[in-house]
């Protein structure tokens, strides 16, 4: 690591260890072309699961399950009546997914406890590590619905109900890898929170950064839309004559997308799915299926965003004489991360003389819901190309270990003001 | 029939009969919707040969059947050593076809039979009927490959092993029907062809007209175009790093609409099929593959609408950075039917009072092959809103009747050419 001002603490993790505990835990659900598949509440799930607590254990640290299998390590501090310093992320995986997404975030807060145990250094506060079940959602939808029970947000019955696509449910799962905890939804508690996480997206990679200073997440809508013209023969009907409903949606989407290139860079427009149910090679298409993702990291500008949306929809609607059938089936609002956690994060990059700045996260974390009940905050490091939800997703040896020494700063600084 | 002018004959078809005919034939393979599903060289199939057979022989025809199952009904002429005048279609449908579609033009043809055979009148030459095998290609691609082969455009062993979804071929199904004849390929011969159709199209029925007098096929290409860019996640990647495979797709789609709109109303470009590979509400598309359609009547003006297509697609693909891969499946060149053919549907329509213009067909039909070996050409009457290969097709008594009336004169007067 780079040398500290003498206003910081000088601890300093250990890149090799980090890195070593990243390649091990990889090794449990490793897929063909080198990434990770360990789907929430597997066997693999459940040998991470017992990795993660034996790491745990062998530093000292207690670790106890809740009800919905969420692990809390907890490392004692010379405080033990105030309440701890929380950091961690996820061990569960996309059935195809990378080594680092979620598990950077749960080994370098073990690598932040390794480190403290090494120096035999007790902080004010105890510290508590969280591995959360099921963020990614791909077994049990929702996504972060586990850190959404411990916030309030979903039922303890709601989470038990969920079923994966072959009818087993959360409950069931739970109970066969043996994590179903005595820790009441909700419990341990805890002062605050920190969570490191790749960038899953291009940004600090392409401006040549090191930390990812994380401010708060975008708002975000979701739309389906359904396009109802005439199928036609392709060779039979004049264009004139026609109410194709490929074309509406693909006005749509070009003016669109152009609209928000031209107007507003920072706002994000994704077409995702776009099906047409009866198509024929030689039909011009009748319906057409669309789905829309709209993100800003302002409300004001999100609002701006979904007007044009709505203009568009209905000048390509009329262009082509196509009927349209809307529905906003999601509304995520904008959230605003704890100012007090992210000046901690941003002094922690600069003191080390990292490239960083502050950004809103695009994507969603287990850190979203949590921040509605505690003060929190993210930390990013940059990922190859951007790639994630893949098995070729990236981070050096390097760029996880100066993630781990911002957490390992941050962590230290809190639990060590009473 | 309006009143014929003294120079025609005044041989005038039963509209009655006409229309029982369809609706009995109608009865066979009838779907929920009051369309028709008769698969070529199913049990159904079988059915609809034999009532035609029986039809036919009922008024004193001879059928032979050819080795790939097409029907020729003859009947005797004065002088049975000159060439017959062919005229028929294909009494197969698609699988929820419609009752009108090849149907008409075979059971008009009967309908000019039993005219003739009702008022005792023998023609200078032999007349035929023909039933094409499998003109629709739904169960065996391609479409009109018995008149391809009998045209020789196809060979006799490429109809043979030609196999449905379950595996079967067409000699089997040919076989399994009891419909191989004896008759050689090309045989039966024949000295002109007439095809009487549905429009297909909302042209006749827009413009209030009675009769098409078609004058030839448009030109057709089919390409098939894959977009190359990268799937990003939708929230973590902003706009301009993005190369989305949708977005270039959907340029395309609406700008070559728009041009052909513009510059040329005849020209007909259609985007049938759309696909995502692996598409995912929240991913930016990495790859879309898609098929153009592109048609015109005059060969001049569909290689300006081809020259159009390839720079739109290079201007899609450089606005949104996305590779492009396309190919040319299939160019059906401009056809162009016999002119005295074609001069006597019109003097015919003329006649009658019917209105009438001339056009080219969208689609392609039997008489598209038959056109390369015999001057060949067709008569379309008018559908309801332009639908077909529906359940819903439709054409009055009245507007089949005059389809009926248009061959049935045609047919007298070449017969009569000596």
């Amino acid at each position: 690591m780079t040398t500290m001002t003498a206003t910081q603490a000088t601890l300093e993790i250990d890149q090799s260890r980090l890195w070593d505990a990243l390649m091990v835990m990889a090794e449990i659900g490793k897929t063909e072309r080198g990434g990770s598949g360990r789907l929430t509440l597997t066997e693999l799930d459940k040998q991470a699961r017992q990795l993660f607590i034996r790491w745990c254990e062998e530093i000292g640290c207690t670790v106890t399950v809740d009800r919905i299998g969420n692990l809390f390590a907890r490392r004692e501090g010379k405080r033990p009546d105030l309440e701890p310093i929380a950091f961690g992320s996820h061990l569960d995986t996309q059935p195809k997914g990378g080594r680092f997404d979620g598990v950077l975030g749960v080994l370098a807060g073990l690598e932040v406890l390794r480190t403290l145990h090494e120096h035999d250094i007790v902080t004010e506060r105890p510290l508590l590590l969280v591995n959360w079940t099921n963020e990614e959602g791909s077994r049990f939808a929702p996504a972060m619905v586990a850190s959404g029970v411990y916030a309030g947000e979903f039922t303890h019955d709601y989470i038990l109900s969920r079923t994966d696509r072959d009818g087993v449910t959360f409950a069931e799962a739970l109970r066969k890898i043996g994590f179903e905890g005595d820790a009441a939804i909700g419990e341990p508690s805890f002062a605050r929170f920190f969570e490191l996480h790749i960038e899953q997206g291009p940004v600090l990679e392409e401006e040549a950064l090191d930390i990812g200073v994380v401010t708060g997440v975008q708002g975000m809508r979701w739309y389906d839309i359904t396009f109802t013209g005439q199928a036609v023969h392709a060779g039979t009907t004049p264009l004139s004559y026609r109410n194709d409903a490929l074309c509406a949606a693909s006005r749509l989407i070009d003016s669109l997308t152009q609209h928000a290139l031209t107007h507003d860079p920072d706002a994000k427009v994704t077409f995702g799915e776009l099906t047409i149910p009866s198509s024929s090679r030689n039909v011009a298409p009748g319906e057409v299926r669309l789905t829309v993702d709209l993100r800003h990291t302002s409300t004001e500008k999100l609002d701006a965003l979904e007007i044009a949306y709505f203009d568009k929809l209905a000048e390509a609607g009329e262009t082509y004489g196509v009927m349209i059938d809307q529905t906003c089936i999601w509304d995520s609002p904008v959230v605003a991360f704890n100012d007090d956690n992210i000046a901690s994060v941003e002094a922690s990059a600069k003191a080390h003389g990292f490239g960083y700045k502050k950004m809103m996260s695009g994507a969603g974390h287990d850190a979203v819901y949590i921040s509605k009940i505690k003060p929190t905050s993210m930390i990013f490091v940059p990922c190859l190309k951007g790639i994630s939800h893949n098995e070729a997703e990236y981070s050096s040896p390097e760029q996880c270990a100066k993630g781990a020494q911002v957490l390992c700063d941050v962590v230290v600084e809190h639990a060590n003001r009473v």
